[in-house]
C-alpha cells in the first residue's frame, strides 16, 4: 500500500484545463462551488486518491455501501477551457500530509496538462454579512489584473492568519511548481454553511471561465439556511431582539 | 525491527475460511464475540502481530509474566466453512497506523485464502436497550441479501459518523483489495460492555456461517453485567426512581 | 543524520554483562538507582545514543556547557557479573520513539554480550508507603525463582495498567529477541521523587547480582526528602492535622 | 518532494562566515536581531528553505502574493567576517521536524564554509526588565572567554529548563558536528515582544563580530512598545496603581 493510491477511474482528453479544489474549509464554501459544478454539470470521474494521511474511516452510504475516505478528480467538458474539478469529504489529517496530498493532487492536474489551478474556500468574517465579497490570493503580480477583472477583491495581508491547508498548499506549492495558482475566498460568517457565499464565488468563475451555471440547487440551498439562520436569531433573541449575535456552527 | 511484525506460530490449512475480526471497541462488541469464538471452539493460535503502530506497553498475565502488545490470529475448523479470528487488546495508535495494520491484517487473510471478511462492533444508541439489532454495512450491493436472510438490518447512511479504525478501513480497505468484507455492528448503549449485543452478533454469525456456539459463558457474563446496572440504578436513583440516564462506561 | 545514532566513547570489554535500565518514570526511581550505580562505582561512560527521537532541546550545565538530549551507557566491572547501566534525562516522545528506541538499546546490549536484562522502575501506589516492596513482571515463567529469592514480590495482574514505554518495551521486545528480561519496580506513592524506593530496588540487585552498595548518598537523599515532605504535611494540615493526604508531584 | 527543500536563490563566495540564527521565539529577539541585520545591511538572499516539516501554510503579502512557509539564509559581507543569516516565521511543527530541519541548517552552513553558529533567542524573566543581560550557553568550555569580553553572562544551569527548537539544536547537534556553536539569550519579560532585548543581543553581536550596526529603526521599535506597555499599565491599575504586573503576550 502506497502512502497516496491514485486509482484511474476513466480516462478523458481535457483542452487547455483549470484545476478547481473545493475541499471541506470555512462554511464550506470551497466544497459547495466544487459540488455543484460536478452536480450541475456533465461531469466523469476521472480519478479516485485513497490515502494513509487521510482519516481511517468509511462513511456510510444511503445504501448501507461503505466507502473509503478519499478525494475525486471529475472533469466537465465545456465551450472555453475545461475543468477538473477536485472535491472530497476529508482533508488529511496531519501537517505533512497536507504537503504530501497537495503535492500528489498537482501530480495529477500536471498529468492532465492544467497549467492554472484555482483553490477555492471561504475567509471568516466573524459576523452573518449580507453581501459576500470574493477576496484572492495569487502566486504571482501578474495574475491580478484578470482576477479584478473577474470580480475579486484583493485586500492587503488578508486573512491575516495566512491561508491553511490543501487550499493554501495548492498556492504555495503550486507556485513552487510552475503553474498559475490562486486561491479564491468566498467571505462567510464562519459559523454557517454558506450556499450564498458559495454563489458569490461561482460568479466569479462563471466571468474567469466562461462558464453557464444553473444556481437554482444553490439558491434553495441558501434560502433553507436562511430560514435556519431566522429561526435560531428568533430563539436566541426573544421577545427583546437584539442583531447580529455570534451563532455556532450548524449546516 | 520491522514496522509490523508477524509471527508464524502454527501452519494450519484451512477450508474457504472466513476472516472474523474483533478488536476493541464500542461496547467491547466485537472483542466479546471473537474472544467468545475462540474460547468456546477447538482453535489454534496461527499469527502473532507485533508492531510499532500499537502502543508501547507491555500487560502483566496472573502469574506475572510481561507480555508485548499485539494482535492475534487464530484458526477455527468447522463443518461449513473455517474461520480466521482476529482478535487483540489494541488498536493503532495513530491514523496510518490503522491503515498500515489493516493492510498487514489483509494479507494476513490473503495468505490463508480468506475471501470474504466480517468486521465486528458495536454501534452505539445512547441508552439502554433491551433488543439488539444487528446493523450492518457492506463493500457491495450485491452482499445485502445473504445479510438480511441472517438477521443484519440495514439502515441508510447509519452510523451517521461512518466506521472508524480497523472496522471500517477492513471493509473500506478490503473492498479495494477484492475481499467481501461487510461490518456487523451490534446495537449497545455506548456506556457499558455489552454481552447481550455480542449475542446478537454471535447469532447472526450462526446463521451466515453454519455454526453452533455455546452461549453459556456470555450469557453468564450478560448476567453479571445486568447485575451491575441494576445496582448501578439503584445507586443513582436512590427512593425517588427515574429512569434510563446516563451511565459512565465500565466492563 | 540517523534516526538513533549510537556514539562509541570507549570500548570496553565486559564478562557476562546484565543491562540495567534506569530512565525517567514514575518516581524516578529506575533513575536514582541507575546514577547511584555509576556515581558509586568506578564506572566507564562506553557509548551515548542522540536521536530525533528524544525532545528537540539541549540541557545546560553548571559551566553553562549545552549538552544535546542522549541517553547513556556505562560499564561497571564487578567480581560477579560485569554491569552495563543504561540511564539519562528522557524518554522518547511518542509510541512509535518509544519501540524505536528500544531496539536500539538492546542492539548496544547486544554487542556487549549482555543476556540478561533488568528494567528498573517504580510501581504508584497513589499513598505514602513506609515499606517499599519490589515488585516484579518477567518475560517467562523460569525467570521467578531467583527473583524471589532476591526479595522480589510477584502480584497477579499488576501494575493492573501494564508497563508503558521503555521498561515495559526492554521486557517485551526483550524477550521476543532472546533476552531474560525482567522489570523490577519500587513501590512508591507516585507523587514524589523517592530515593527510599531506589534502596528497595538496589538491595534487590545487591543480592541478584552479588555487588556491594554504598547507600550513604542516597539515604541522605532520602532523608532531604522526608524534611521535604515533612514540612509540606504541615503547611497543608495547619494546627488541625490529618495524614496521608495527596501531595503534589515534586523532587 | 523531498522533505526539506533546499532553493539556491543567489551564489555567493563569503570570506570565513558566521551562521547566526535567528527564528520566532521568547519575545521575538531572536528574529528581530536577524532581520535587522538583514534590513540594515547590504543582504543577499542566497537560500530558501521549504519543507514539509514546517506548518501548512502560506502567508499572504500587502500585495496579496501568498507564499509557502520557509527559513531564508541572507549573506551579509562585513569588514572582518561575513555573516550568513538564518531567518523566517516559522519553525517545524513537531519534534523529529526541529532535528530534520536544523541538521538541513547545518549543511548549508557547511556548504558555505560556516565554522561559527550563534543561535540568537530570549530567555524569559517573567517580569519586565529594564537592563537586559545576554545569557550564554556554549557547546565547548573553550569558547566563553571571548563571549564573556563582548558582554555576555554565563549562570550555572540556565535557562534551567533547557533551550528547545532550532537555537538549542544547533548548539547541540553543531557541536556533534565540529561547529563551535553558542547560543547568546536576551533577557525579557516573556511577554512582549521586545526590540530592546534584541539591542543587548546586536550589542554582543558588534563587539563579537566587529560590525558596526545602526540601530535606530530598532529603538524606534523599542519606543513604540513602550508607549503600548505605559497604556496597558494605565489601563490596568486605574487609579491606585501597583507596577510590574504580568502582561499578556503581545507584538
Amino acid at each position: 500500500m502506497d502512502e497516496v493510491d491514485i486509482e484511474v477511474v476513466a480516462d478523458v482528453e481535457l483542452d487547455d484545463p483549470v484545476l478547481v479544489e473545493g475541499l471541506p474549509g470555512v462554511g464550506h464554501v470551497g466544497k459547495l462551488v466544487a459540488e455543484h459544478l460536478v452536480e450541475e454539470s456533465e461531469s466523469t470521474l476521472v480519478r479516485r486518491v485513497h490515502s494513509e494521511l487521510f482519516p481511517p474511516q468509511v462513511t456510510v452510504s444511503e445504501e448501507s455501501i461503505a466507502s473509503l475516505a478519499d478525494a475525486e478528480f471529475h472533469a466537465i467538458e465545456s465551450d472555453e477551457r475545461d475543468l477538473l474539478v477536485l472535491t472530497g469529504d476529508h482533508q488529511a489529517t496531519d501537517n505533512r500530509g497536507h504537503y504530501r496530498l497537495t503535492d500528489a493532487f498537482l501530480d495529477v492536474a500536471d498529468e492532465f496538462g492544467v497549467t492554472d489551478v484555482y483553490a477555492l474556500g471561504g475567509v471568516p468574517t466573524g459576523e452573518l454579512v449580507e453581501d459576500h465579497a470574493v477576496v484572492g490570493a495569487v502566486g504571482d503580480e501578474a495574475q491580478k489584473d484578470a482576477l479584478e477583472d473577474a470580480g475579486v477583491e484583493f485586500r492587503a495581508e488578508e486573512p491575516s492568519g495566512g491561508i491553511v491547508g490543501t487550499s493554501g498548499l495548492l498556492v504555495g506549492l503550486g507556485a513552487e511548481r510552475g503553474f498559475e495558482a490562486a486561491c479564491l475566498m468566498g467571505e462567510t460568517s464562519g459559523y454557517l454553511v454558506d450556499p450564498k457565499s458559495a454563489r458569490a464565488v461561482l460568479e466569479v468563475l462563471e466571468n474567469l471561465l466562461g462558464l453557464t451555471v444553473d444556481f437554482e440547487a444553490l439558491d434553495e440551498r441558501a434560502d433553507e439556511m436562511e430560514d435556519v439562520v431566522e429561526q435560531m436569531q428568533q430563539m436566541e433573541q426573544g421577545p427583546s431582539a437584539g442583531a447580529d449575535e455570534d451563532l455556532r456552527y450548524i449546516g
